[in-house]
């Protein structure tokens, strides 16, 4: 069997359990790290063997180049690597504008024969697939995606950039009917003051439309836990019977499982026309390891 | 916008719910019914106004036929359609020759340059495509479905085959981990004895498994209830975090939640390349209504 030669392209929490899952996929090969310093003191010990380098060109045949970087910096690290003929996959998680860049990323990668799967996820990403089933096989019904309890990346960026704040924590409560709460933790610089930078958090358009709660703590890192979740669930609101619904709820190391998806759709690439896509547009069958044949004697 | 023609062949229960599910699609069209006889005098009258026919051959411009059959009959009867340039959708169950009938339709299908989608019901069908998703995104793990509590058709059909049962149903009721107990309530023909019957009905391969309870009752058909569900759990039972998974659960009435996986895939036909697919070889998109690009915007 040919392996499928995968690059990370980025080496932080996301990078680490991409590795990880790669080296657990039985049709996946390393091709290598990519991060800004590849000096080899800095090296982990699950590096050792591995090609660290600078640059995605300094590596040898890559297919598909996984990027675990800010998403901010997705866009542009993308359309270089879908220049040099290599598929991507990102986790990019501004819901308001992947459609942008999936029409940015599309004619980058038809254009150079690459294929380019963004959003992966989970949410947006594995979440996003659910909601479209949903949808498709209970048609007239409303969907609430109820988040956490866990740790929010975005929502912990954006209380970090508030003049004040030192170290910052914020977590996603969910209240119900996609409704959340928003627990925030923080250790302040000194000569601020706790009542003015609570007011600016809580005007923060991240946070202005939830219940906000905040909270000055000495130590924000003995708070950090990766476990997150979330609920899906689709109902008929204008009938009585409420008995009858669709839900999906998953309880997750959130990088683990951030990784895994990347992985699966590291391998979708491989099978997909040249063009840009989001993980609703594939079919699901293309994520998974093994013959095809096979995979629809043992799954449908 | 060109509205998609569907044709319902067979109308029992199924054919109903797909009648009334395609009225309510914006983008269909109903191109008529066909059922063995089509005498106007037994229409019921939902179907006024309706082209009620023998053959497929005799309604106009038929792009899909979904078929509201026996089991037993669709291979034949997809063949049939899919050889006219049709495109043909079925919830074919037999899970453990789906591929054998995919492979056979898949040959004329591309002949006669048509699509078809089999096992496109709820399970085989919507569920398969929550295991593969499952799978794909949380690779070391085992899952579990478990059905009901609901009546099962594969099961009752089998009962009813059995000597001295003159009516019968057959419930489902999930004991955990994919295992399930099976009531069986039944009607005897005269001189039958019911111990002799409830050994015949244990040792039948659909329940020699199985903790199965018959139960001599006057009137089955009062206990009649569409009512069906499903819990679908996918968990690493080696690790001691049983914290962590996923679960995919639904309540639904089961000729409806059918007919809709039916009309959702019949849509996605339109979408494909000639050939013969399982859901879980669909973008979960094409089984959308509406324009692509706006389905990405608002579900991703």
């Amino acid at each position: 069997m040919q392996k499928i030669r995968a690059a990370i392209v980025g080496y932080g929490n996301i990078g680490k359990n991409v590795l990880a899952a790669l080296q657990a996929a039985p049709d996946f090969e390393v091709a290598g790290v990519v991060r800004r310093t590849s000096s080899l003191q800095s090296l982990s010990t699950e590096l050792q063997g591995i090609s660290v380098v600078d640059h995605i060109s300094k590596l040898d045949r890559v297919d598909v180049a996984i990027l675990c970087l800010p998403t901010r910096s997705i866009p542009g690290q993308a359309k270089e690597i879908l220049a040099l003929g290599i598929n991507t996959v990102d986790s990019y998680d501004i819901h308001a504008s992947i459609w942008e860049l999936r029409q940015e990323l599309a004619s980058v990668a038809r254009e150079y024969q690459a294929v380019s799967i963004v959003s992966a996820g989970w949410d947006p990403g594995s979440d996003s697939v659910i909601r479209n089933l949903f949808e498709a096989i209970y048609p007239q019904a409303t969907t609430y995606t109820n988040f956490g309890p866990g740790m929010s990346m975005g929502h912990t960026v954006a209380v970090k950039a508030i003049p004040g704040v030192k170290k910052a924590l914020s977590i996603t409560i969910p209240a119900g009917k996609g409704k959340h709460n928003r627990e925030v933790y923080i250790e302040l610089e000194d000569g601020y003051d706790l009542e003015e930078v609570t007011q600016k958090i809580k005007n923060d358009a991240y946070f202005v439309k939830d219940n906000t709660q905040v909270t000055l703590v000495e130590d924000v890192g003995a708070l950090i836990n990766t476990t997150h979740g979330v609920h899906i669930i689709r109902q008929d609101e204008t009938q009585s019977n409420t008995e009858y619904g669709l839900e999906f709820s998953m309880r997750i190391n959130n990088p683990v499982l951030t990784a895994q998806v990347m992985v699966a759709c590291a391998r979708a690439t491989m099978k997909a026309r040249p063009g840009a896509y989001t993980m609703i547009e594939i079919p699901v069958i293309d994520m998974l390891y093994g013959n095809r044949e096979e995979l629809v004697r043992r799954l449908v």
